[in-house]
């Protein structure tokens, strides 16, 4: 549980943390965020999170809430004031309040700015690792721009939701082609029968994912057989293992896709590889 | 301006009315919402737009955040309590304060509901529909579920903004096909040279506007020569007037989109007979 977050200027009990009613984050889905791991003190991969905040902003004309190094000192802050050691820190930036208007406001009106961090359990994470999850296809029903990580959210949570009515921890968007774009929080990956590792490239329908970045170096450094290409459903589905990233579960095996058991139906050893490097392969920040 | 706005069971200044930063509606834009004019005294057609609300509330598997008569008496106090004798009222309704997570909170969170009141001059928006409005042709980039009214709202924010740096006050979707489905925050029309009047059926890629609706009334009414189903942007270019609606325009003529002057440039005839009558075909609820 957050017990201190961080809202426009002031660090408050968390159960107080409020904004207004008329917050565009709130009446118009006008707002982005970044999520990032914290691991033994430190916030994994803040600059790159960072420098996808930045875009984010830019592609929707929204200004920083206040400087970058600024940022960084209140992220390290309210990771601090929670006493999160394993867990997770959470940013949302909006246009700020104004009167209810779909046009922009005025130029000044100061965009809004949430921080909030939270612990989490490094064995009960682990301990799902160990097991694997189950994820469900789903068919691509966001907008294009899925490359700006927006707090319009709805669409995945209804597809997450789903996935979760029948046994799953995640959905796997499908596009019209085919193929799997990613999930409705994590990037996707397959490893195929012959051990090459493939996720979809990030130049369309995926968010490029901080973890998948991460990972990539990884793929790299060790010299695993890689290709960035996308992948269909049914090739997923004979896959010989597949797994999600995102900076809450760094790479999470997968053991079933819709009714079909995946390899040998444990997680495979490519992505419990990756999982155990990663934090090797990323910037860390003390906090 | 808003002065008293209700709140989850209060009513309070609007310029402290706030929400949890944990609301889902914040975090993640599920929730949905209606705004209704207040004409004269009088709630427009809150019937129609209570049961689309609890229509939309029910695809998300949303529950009534208090009774439909509650809500009726909330609406009308917060118009009565802001002395809105013209303007118009809104009501959110999202699925509550929770620990961030995308699926659903546990069934014991209450949605969170948010109503406020402001009022407008209707001498002001009377002159705009006396000059016409300009319209600008934007890609559909929305999701498919814009049947459901949420308050997703990113795209229309950006589409209309877009309208509004080329001097234009709505955007107007057009799909792969060329046909135009709806403005960013208003149902579209056309009538066409021989004088039908065109809107597309709301079965697909609309909201079923209750402007719209009390239109249509209005048009079988009147006797109007009327046809309903899909139009292009090149038969919109073409057409002897366009107009279109929303709760909080009735009908706004629309004397150019893009860079095609529409008919003689000024507004049409059919738009504003619907205009002046527009008030007669409404269920009208004292306040």
């Amino acid at each position: 549980m957050s017990r201190i977050a961080y809202v426009n200027g002031q660090y408050v009990q968390h159960s107080e943390a409020a904004v207004h009613i008329e917050d565009r984050g709130y009446q118009f889905a006008d707002g982005v965020y970044e999520v990032c791991e914290v691991w033994n003190n430190q916030i994994v991969d803040m600059p790159r999170h960072l420098d996808r905040l930045g875009r984010s902003l830019s592609e929707l004309s929204i200004d920083w809430p206040m400087s970058r190094p600024a940022v960084e000192f209140v992220l390290r802050q309210v990771v601090r004031r929670n006493k999160v050691r394993n867990g997770l820190v959470y940013i949302q930036v909006t246009r700020g309040v104004s009167k209810r208007d779909h046009f922009f406001p005025p130029a000044n009106v100061a965009p809004s700015i949430v921080v909030t961090a939270r612990s989490s359990s490094p064995a009960a994470v682990n301990a799902q690792a160990e097991a694997g999850i189950s994820v469900f296809s789903y068919p691509e029903n966001r907008w294009p721009r899925v490359d700006i990580k927006t707090v319009a959210l709805l669409p995945n949570v209804l597809a997450k939701q789903s996935a979760k009515e029948r046994g799953g921890k995640e959905a796997w968007y499908v596009d019209a082609d085919g193929n799997v774009t990613e999930g409705g929080s994590t990037n996707a990956w397959i490893v195929t029968k012959d051990g090459k590792l493939i996720t979809r490239p990030a130049e369309s329908g995926i968010l490029r994912g901080i973890t998948r970045t991460a990972i990539l170096d990884l793929v790299e450094r060790e010299g695993l057989s890689f290709e960035e290409r996308p992948f269909s459903l049914e090739e997923a589905y004979d896959a010989k293992e597949a797994f999600v990233t995102a900076a809450t579960n760094i790479a999470m095996p997968v053991v079933r896709i819709d009714d079909k058991v995946i390899g040998n139906g444990h997680p495979g050893s490519v992505a419990t590889r990756l999982r155990e490097l990663f934090h090797t392969a990323t910037d860390l920040k003390v906090v």
